[in-house]
């Protein structure tokens, strides 16, 4: 079950996204149509704080859905972020992957490069575009813009010292996001968030996926390409912390909160990890994939 | 003019303090008793983003108020945080007085201590407490709760690239902050955050002063005393890159919109800068306060 959030004649709704890809079911107007009942809400972060009574009732309009269900062409429609404009900061986790604490430490000691406890910073809402949309290229401020591909998870539920046992009981399911970074002012500013936080530096999406249809998030390949060419290429089961980890210690001492985003961090490959680096160029393509998913598709400002 | 969030009744409402501080004028009622008109919102995000408009409302009820306006007495009602869930993170800025980067820096090295650019980083909207709130000592993760007096400007008007000789348009008035601190996870995590937002750890309040009530904002003595001792009394004079020079660096990069905080930073005198280093007990009060603004206070849960 994908879940996107879409524009179609100038009004935002959200929806499915059919299993071939061709389509998008719009959710209220397959309700009213396939279950004449009207209970489901236009807004994802509704739809998730509504948790398994909205899911149920979207997986019965799936199973009623016949060929008199309202549907719209893929390519008719504008695929948005999911959550266009999350109610807070994304929490985001550094060095997450081994392979890549070790590109960017540069030392060559695991010990060093590894963190030992979760390192989370924040983007904030403005960084949040969909797919296709353009990262800006704050070109009078950085010239070091990297990629980076993430698996993010959304929190479904209110989430306060949960048990690691019990962490998956709090998630919704699960999306990509772009970490884009501006490698000179995460430097500069000793702290992540400046460099991590310029407008458009969040692409999200395609769709979230239910929890339901990926029973094991640590087996997914994940990968991502610029212009074509392959530049990270691992497999989610390489984090360092692991989901139930991640919403572990995060809950041990931060209320998570439904529609709440955790970005796991990424994989080895990013463009400060070669030498000589690698950075964005204007109108590079970034292209981000993980297995069950989908892809998420961004080009940089000219 | 002082404008507060409070609840009365079960009701969370805005309002404005009296200049004797024994009264809070709600609004929305005196709206409709001094000027016969109901266009005043009912939250404090709402009338940010009126503005101007706003404001001059607020003054009309003010000079028109007599005996027949409403008024409830300051002792009856619960202030919560002017703002109490911001639509963000906070924008929080490290080491912004010279003094206090010497201090937790311990180097003596002013150019090591003192950054060269803004040290940005974010708490959470679940940090956020009114004054009287009890801070939650979270005993099981944190021995090293720290205290923070901080300026906390409101922005008023989206900012994107702002000049800073216009900085000041952008904002909307003024308020404190506790940047309350856990220096043990703070450390631990590398990146600031998880030490900074455990749930309750920004008590923010307990009004917002209007910009055209702080024609100064950088002359401002401000202070913090635990149990009655005085620990932080500076002046917001000495701030590294003052109002001006954050809302440009950050809106260089960061869209800011109205109702976002940026807190400015704390000066010399937290527990950590003593040696030994003076941490937070349960039970003890923390009382902060602000030329022009007020006293914020709140209690460690014990």
């Amino acid at each position: 079950m994908k879940f996107v959030t879409f524009e179609a004649d100038g009004k935002v709704s959200i929806g499915i996204l059919s299993a071939d890809q061709k389509y998008v079911i719009p959710l209220q107007a397959a309700e009213q149509g396939c279950c004449n009942s009207a209970t489901l809400p236009d807004t994802m972060l509704e739809l998730i704080e509504q948790g398994d009574a909205a899911v149920k009732i979207v997986q019965t309009i799936l199973e009623r859905a016949d060929s008199s269900c309202p549907k719209l062409a893929l390519d008719e429609v504008r695929l948005l972020a999911p959550i266009p404009r999350p109610r807070k900061n994304i929490f985001c986790i550094g060095k997450n992957y081994v392979e890549h604490a070790l590109e960017v430490d540069k030392t060559g000691d695991v010990s060093a490069a590894v963190p030992k406890v979760p390192v989370v910073f924040s983007k904030p809402p403005t960084c949040v575009i969909g797919t296709g949309a353009i990262v800006k290229n704050h070109k009078q401020m950085t010239s070091k813009i990297d990629y980076e591909v993430e698996l993010a998870v959304i929190v479904g539920k209110t989430a306060s010292q949960a048990a690691k046992d019990k962490a998956y009981d709090y998630v919704f399911g699960y999306t990509i996001m772009n970490d884009i970074s501006a490698r000179d002012l995460q430097k500069a500013h000793g702290q992540w968030l400046m460099g991590k936080s310029p407008d458009t530096f969040a692409p999200l999406g395609p769709c979230i996926v239910h929890k339901n249809a990926i029973p094991a998030p640590h087996n997914l390949s994940i990968k991502s390409m610029i212009n074509g060419e392959i530049r990270q290429n691992a497999n989610t089961k390489d984090m360092v912390f692991d989901i139930p980890a991640l919403i572990a210690a995060i809950s041990s001492i931060i209320t998570l909160e439904p529609g709440d985003i955790i970005a796991t961090g990424t994989p080895a490959g990013v463009g400060a990890g070669f030498n000589p680096p690698r950075f964005l160029q204007p109108g590079d393509e970034m292209r981000l994939e993980i297995e069950n998913i989908g892809i998420l598709v961004n080009t940089l400002e000219k």
